[in-house]
């Protein structure tokens, strides 16, 4: 088949627009689309110093990639890479590898913060013991980590790779658990104290799209999945999501696009809380005590686990 | 298994609550359930005159048992039931029989009004030539006889027999679709001039709730499903929350609350619109044509079809 823009072969049908794209009518359309996003929501302004969430995973890095390629040049922007190693054996460790290559070759400086050395367990120690499920663990732990890595290296905003596909879910997921808080939290509002802004530049790309993105620019992409990944609810909103674009293409950007309309009015009816100080950690919270400090108390008499009250990072 | 309150044998297991019921309890439960949501909603109020919109099936007959023995012993009420024959073969002719058995027995008024007579042409023969969906057809030409035969009876109230399952799947259908204008219509505002206000007793029920109700209490019911009923884009909607609802009981509720919450503002940022009068039969509209009489104009020079301009009815 060939191109629908030129005489070239095309590698990629993008089935919800009928358009066949041929390499490089692909990637100056991923290219685009993704500038495009980050333009949309201010994601990248002049002054920004910006912290990647890098694990070492296909679409972080190809995130790292881009990012370097498209605005590495701007004198006014600062980038690093901050990698968390969540102790997961026989996975993490070769991810961590992947980030080191690729912020070396990048060029940019590069911080791994685990588990073991801030909470005192890895992750394989908490879910032995834990009645919650792993990604409840891990996603609270990891965002803190992230958050406050970012913040106290100074960055003003972190990058996450989150693609369309990861979108659509949790949006649609928090939609039928009528978890509307959550639904308000997902694009987050600028200026709150002790939070750096999250920016999700994929979030308008499929996730076979940052795939494709990757391996024609020839990034070296590993496919490893968490071994802890099959979370209960999600994976059959997932396959549902997955089922239904199969029949009904472009229907992914239309939950995201569904989310955008009642997303103005969510921001009247959930306004934005004003944040305290954890009073263990001192880390931005709703409550008083902050989730991550929650989690610990509950298991530090099972566990060695530990407050993670000053951050231990190792640079690259 | 014994009933969760009594020491009778259960017949229904309620998964999400996790409460064994026996035959009396689970009446009692259901009968208290959908007078409640009709309070809750004013759904029914003195001086009200409530059109049934009975095709025959097993919701609509168990909803106009259960409003007129329920209800239909208090004066400042009135009720009377409307059957749409869409000109389905080898299926509507049953069901409007049943209907026209159970209004008898009731002791209310009976009007069947047909596509036939009012549009000239039948499902079927539209269907032949149509490129829309049967439903599409259907949906438009269904609910214009019923608001249109409603309110020029005198009714100040239209019911219908939509249960949890079908707002679930309706809700969720239109978020995916990014509907907002149509997820804002689904709870009907009042006062709109020439639109008969709709209600929907059984919105916070199961399907399976009003099934076993209706046998409990012996009403004939049958179970013929409509040969267009599957709809290509409702179907996997339908299956993916069956098969989540029965990984997690409660999540058809949830998706309704959901929809209350985000209710409120959407009502904010959509307004409801002053209607327009039809330019051909005066019927209200947000155009300045109805979607009945377009449906009419686009195919009428391919089949028999003609506006309708006065509405014809039979009363059994």
């Amino acid at each position: 088949m060939k191109c629908s823009y030129c005489f070239r072969d095309a590698i990629y049908l993008q089935r919800y627009s009928g358009k066949h794209l041929c390499k490089k009518h692909f990637t100056s359309f991923f290219e685009k689309k993704v500038r495009k996003v980050i333009k949309k929501f201010r994601m990248i302004e002049s002054g920004d110093v910006i912290a990647i969430a890098l694990s070492g995973g296909k679409d972080s890095v190809t995130l790292s990639n881009l990012l370097l390629e498209q605005y590495g040049g701007r004198h006014d922007l600062e980038f690093f890479a901050i990698t968390i190693d969540e102790g997961i054996a026989n996975y993490r460790e070769k991810t961590v590898e992947v980030a080191s290559k690729v912020t070396k070759n990048l060029g940019i400086e590069h911080y791994i913060v685990s588990f073991i050395d801030n909470f005192g367990s890895s992750l394989d120690e908490i879910v032995k013991i834990g009645k919650k499920s792993p990604c409840s663990y891990c996603g609270v732990f990891r965002k803190y980590l992230l958050n406050r890595t970012a913040r106290e290296l100074g960055a003003t905003k972190l990058a996450t790779a989150h693609n369309l596909d990861d979108e659509a879910q949790t949006i649609l997921m928090n939609f039928i658990n009528a978890d509307i808080d959550r639904l308000a939290r997902i694009i987050p509002q600028r200026e709150q104290e002790g939070l750096v802004m999250r920016i999700k530049p994929f979030r308008e790309v499929y996730e076979k799209e940052v795939v494709i993105y990757g391996f024609v620019r020839g990034y070296s992409l590993i496919f490893d999945e968490c071994p802890y990944s099959e979370l209960p609810i999600r994976a059959p909103v997932r396959d549902f999501i997955y089922e239904f674009e199969k029949e009904h293409p472009g229907r992914k950007i239309s939950v995201l696009r569904s989310f955008e309309k009642i997303w103005d009015c969510l921001k009247i009816t959930n306004p934005q809380v004003k944040l305290n100080n954890c009073e263990i950690c001192g880390e931005p919270t709703s409550q008083k005590i902050c989730q991550a400090c929650k989690l610990v108390l509950e298991m530090k008499e099972e566990i060695s686990l530990k407050h993670c009250t000053s951050l231990t990072y190792s640079k690259v």
